[in-house]
């Protein structure tokens, strides 16, 4: 695994609440971030995924890239989640699948600049968990504030 | 402990990432549902809530209020959540206290009536988590769909 891939698969299993998840690192494509929750972890009165797991795993997804892109562009930053807009269209009764990358309309390069010039910029990301047809189960836009350690 | 509250508090403890919260029942006057969870099970990696638990603990308010107030009424229900906006506005660094009520402008009059007539409704709900000092950590608007059962 990528280094800084597994530095953040660290990250994340040092948080209890995310270790509770059981979450796993399923992908990175340089654009993508997807992650992978077992259902068993993360079930609801009905059976289908809960609706705080779906909200955290897309929140971990957007954290997670949002921290990736920062840490390969050299910058050593923490990130917060500032605020989030999320959507449940399906109850998804099968493991959950998130994906997170780039908002439209939002730019890497600003962010980073950004980040860079004033030690701190905030990027909007859009994330998703899949339904197993490909479908969305629920969907959200939330946006990330970065600020320089140090 | 009120049976109605008793029964919620078993509903949440019977699933696996709710009970991996910690969280318990705080207090209900009838128009508010506190909850409480400990920071330990909670943290993120900078020492603070997890944005994910926030997330979660609101639902869970929500989803705990929209409940009582259906089964009080002799609805028999499934309650989901359908979307929310979340806004973060400072970091918490002690335990979670969540309360949920409802949210200005909606009525459970109206939310009651329509279960009943046509046997699904929708309810908006305000929900926060609280600093120490009685500011707000994050707030959001959710809204609740319930679907008679049977």
């Amino acid at each position: 695994m990528d280094p800084a891939l597994a530095s953040l698969a660290t990250h994340y299993q040092a948080m209890p609440p995310v270790a509770a998840l059981q979450l796993r690192i399923d992908g990175y494509d340089g654009e993508c971030l997807q992650l992978h929750a077992p259902l068993s972890a993360n079930v609801n009165d009905k059976g289908c995924a809960f609706g705080g797991s779906l909200a955290s795993l897309m929140t971990l997804a957007g954290w997670g890239l949002v921290s990736l892109k920062a840490t390969q562009a050299g910058r050593h930053a923490d990130v917060f989640i500032a605020d989030t807009q999320l959507r449940y269209r399906r109850p998804l009764y099968a493991d959950l699948q998130a994906g997170a990358r780039l908002a439209e309309g939002a730019s890497w390069e600003t962010f980073l600049t950004r980040l860079l010039e004033r030690g701190r910029a905030s990027v909007r990301i859009a994330a998703w968990v899949a339904l197993p047809d490909g479908t969305v189960a629920a969907e959200c836009i939330g946006r990330f504030v970065a600020i320089s350690k140090g």
